[in-house]
């Protein structure tokens, strides 16, 4: 919990200068003038989809039609996407959307951190930021089905596995 | 598989007389003309808020806020209600619902069938109207969240649990 919370400075000089896209800043990063890089949330839609491709071909995900991406975003409740503003440079670090029914429940997809950027909590707080943003517009029910490997990583989050023994279920054809 | 199919009948006689709101007929039950009744699927949205609660309190469903029900049924991607016309009444007696990215996920929500009407298998063929909605949709992947007693149903329809690992998890505050 402390953690996360470290990476978050004040944002109000650093959107101030920059556009309406980033939210929020999470850190200054490097400790030379020069090479400090600031770390933003948006949930601005008018991403680069060979932006987007290059960051999930960096984790080894499939590849997917991205004129199917460019639909799953428009119809995603919520687009959360992470930057790196280092000078005039910005460079997307981190995605996740969700789908919901804007009333109960959400569920949220396609979680990325290039891997550069992995191991420093931002995750944590990409996922901590989907949380409250969902929360804020009374989402109550918050779900996603997560890979073996990250189980813990969303257990930390709060997120529980099959609880009351609700079981995620797949479709496959017969 | 064969016996949920024995609940179709062809549509083009049943559909021609009635309204667009009803799509398929799925049986006429009932052996003398003045009991005879038949079931349908609609796809349209305008259901009534308070016969939907009535089928939701008769399987002990939780009561939800009516605007917040009509928000979530605006907002899904699939609505797919099931019905019994008996003469001239209709009488609401399944339901279900799918968000949505539009493109790759669809997540099944609130599928309820009347106690009444359950065991003839009208959950299997709602399911599998739902399913066959998505696929047509091009969405591949079909997720639902299914309390422990009804896994084994939707396993039966090609939901896999757990599939190489991947965990349903839900959000709970820390």
């Amino acid at each position: 919990m402390g953690f996360w919370k470290s990476w978050f400075t004040s944002d109000s000089a650093a959107t101030a200068r920059t556009t309406p896209m980033e939210e929020k800043a999470l850190e200054v990063l490097g400790d030379r003038a020069e090479n400090a890089s600031r770390i933003f949330f948006s949930t601005d839609r008018e991403i680069d989809l060979y932006e987007l491709e290059e960051l999930c071909d960096a984790v080894g995900w499939a590849r997917r039609p991205l004129r199917k991406v460019k639909k799953a975003i428009e119809h995603s409740f919520l687009v959360v996407s992470m930057w790196e503003q280092r000078g005039e440079r910005r460079r997307l670090i981190g995605f996740s959307r969700a789908t919901s029914d804007h009333a109960f429940n959400a569920t949220i997809w396609d979680v990325v951190i290039h891997p550069n950027f992995q191991g420093k909590g931002l995750g944590k707080a990409l996922m901590r930021h989907m949380i409250k943003k969902l929360r804020n517009e009374d989402i109550s029910n918050i779900t996603l089905f997560a890979d073996p490997h990250v189980v813990d990583f969303y257990r930390t989050l709060g997120f529980m596995p099959d609880p009351e023994g609700i079981k995620g279920m797949f479709w496959y054809p017969d």
